[in-house]
């Protein structure tokens, strides 16, 4: 029987699990970033890095990997070019391209029907009910991804203009910033008009931090985008989703921000997103071929 | 005694006003774009063009703008380079440049104390006090000009991305944005990840007009729009301003938006910016040299 492996990949690092024909991982590793939209061949050479270190990592010759079946996450695995691109140059005996959130949302529900919040840099709301899997948000920091870090960050440096023009009233977390900024409000405008979602998410810890000492500006900020989450998560239940796991970076700083009639809903997620991996790749190539994409 | 030019210089249109050493408008042109940052040799050009076409407006010569004194209003009037480019070309005997803001308060305010709204693509206040002058806001679209129709628009299409996902109910402005793009997502990310802070603000006008039929989205938009305007509005108040004016393309949309501890401060503009910029000249070059700069 052909090894499975898991692929869980991020445009920070590429980890990779092995695991035997049963589906019990055997061992894991990680690699440089995997951003297959903004550079497939490296993407592509990290996953094959990871994958071979996972078997070596089991005691397995590395060489297995070519006849093993893998399914990898991967963040933009709908746009068209670069999967294909990447797709038609692994080296497993088979594999399969899905989703970041999908793996992470195997990983935290197992086969269970439920939704996940991916609460990061970014926001989106997966939601599966039986075969049927279904995302909401998602549409990235321009447009959407209502609460996620990089708006709260981006609300942060508006915020902190405000202040120095005398509108709003300062707080501790705004002094902060701007003193980090020389008290020019020109550097903050430069700053932002070439920041990244990453760079203003660098932003959002420190608000959650704020914001438990009282700083009523961090406080603002987050109620109102944490209001943002408690609709999402409204729009969940209305499709009849009894079970939430809150994941991502943000996870657990937006815990106790989360509005009390959805508390009760929030589990804890069994297991992480390679984990999830190894455990779709067991479903569509393991022993049992019964649900086999 | 040497003629008086005004300028107010557009990214539309560009244009002029000549008058008599008493401040007298004799004739008025335009012409085409005058931006300088983005184009200043042809700012150069049109700025020129609309000043000789007043000249010939009011029956006079032409070739003599080279021995008139000119107060030109562009927007970008405090970017080194481009500003220095212009002003070392202008035929004009003497000639200052200054904010397109500074000539529209002049307009609206003549002489007298007071601060101007300025509400259009962008939104920058704008308060005089005798010789001082003070700018608020107007830090450009990406992390500043709340209020703005760049910012109304760009919250509309935010709006119709949570009608599509079922997080927020419908309305009818909603359902006819989905409908132009198809009712496809996709359209409205790939729309707003080109757009321009004026492709933006051509969604604001409709938001007006829907809120004015009752439409939910737009009143919650509206709303939220106008207490950002209401809370600079105070900080005006605050530092004394009695008077204020609302001037720029949502000026009328905005009125009955405005909070109503605000309303009776609301005056109208007593003339145009072009007039300002008369003014100015007339101030700082005619016959009454006592204010010249």
């Amino acid at each position: 029987m052909a090894f499975l492996i898991g692929i869980d990949g991020g445009g920070t690092s590429c980890r990779a699990a092995v695991a035997g024909p049963d589906g019990r991982i055997l061992g894991r590793a990680k690699s440089g970033a995997a951003n297959i939209l903004s550079d497939p061949d490296t993407a592509l050479q990290n996953i094959i890095e990871a994958a071979r270190a996972a078997f070596v990592e089991a005691g397995l010759d590395p060489a297995g990997i070519c006849e093993a079946c893998a399914v990898l996450g991967v963040a933009g695995h709908n746009v068209g070019d670069p999967v294909h691109h990447v797709q038609r140059r692994l080296p497993f005996a088979k594999a399969q391209i899905e989703s970041d959130g999908l793996i992470a949302l195997q990983g935290a529900l197992g086969d269970k029907d439920g939704a996940v919040a991916i609460l990061g840099t970014g926001t989106i709301y997966i939601a599966r009910q039986g075969q049927s899997v279904r995302y909401t948000g998602g549409w990235g920091f321009t447009i959407g991804d209502l609460g996620s870090g990089a708006r709260i960050g981006h609300a942060l440096l508006q915020e902190t203009l405000l202040v120095h023009d005398g509108i709003h009233a300062p707080s501790p977390l705004a002094s902060s910033v701007l003193a980090e900024f020389h008290n020019d409000p020109r550097e903050i405008v430069e700053f932002a008009r070439l920041a990244k979602p990453g760079d203003f998410g660098r932003y959002a810890p420190p608000v959650f931090q704020h914001a438990e000492q009282g700083d009523v500006i961090a406080t603002r900020l987050l109620a109102a985008a944490a209001v943002t989450i408690d609709d999402a998560l409204d729009r969940l239940v209305a499709q009849g989703m009894q079970k939430l796991c809150l994941l991502g970076g943000l996870a657990p700083l937006y815990r106790p921000w989360i509005a009390k009639r959805h508390q009760s809903r929030l589990a804890e997620p069994e297991a992480d997103a390679l984990t999830g991996a190894v455990a779709l790749a067991l479903a569509r190539y393991g022993d049992d071929r019964s649900s086999a994409a």
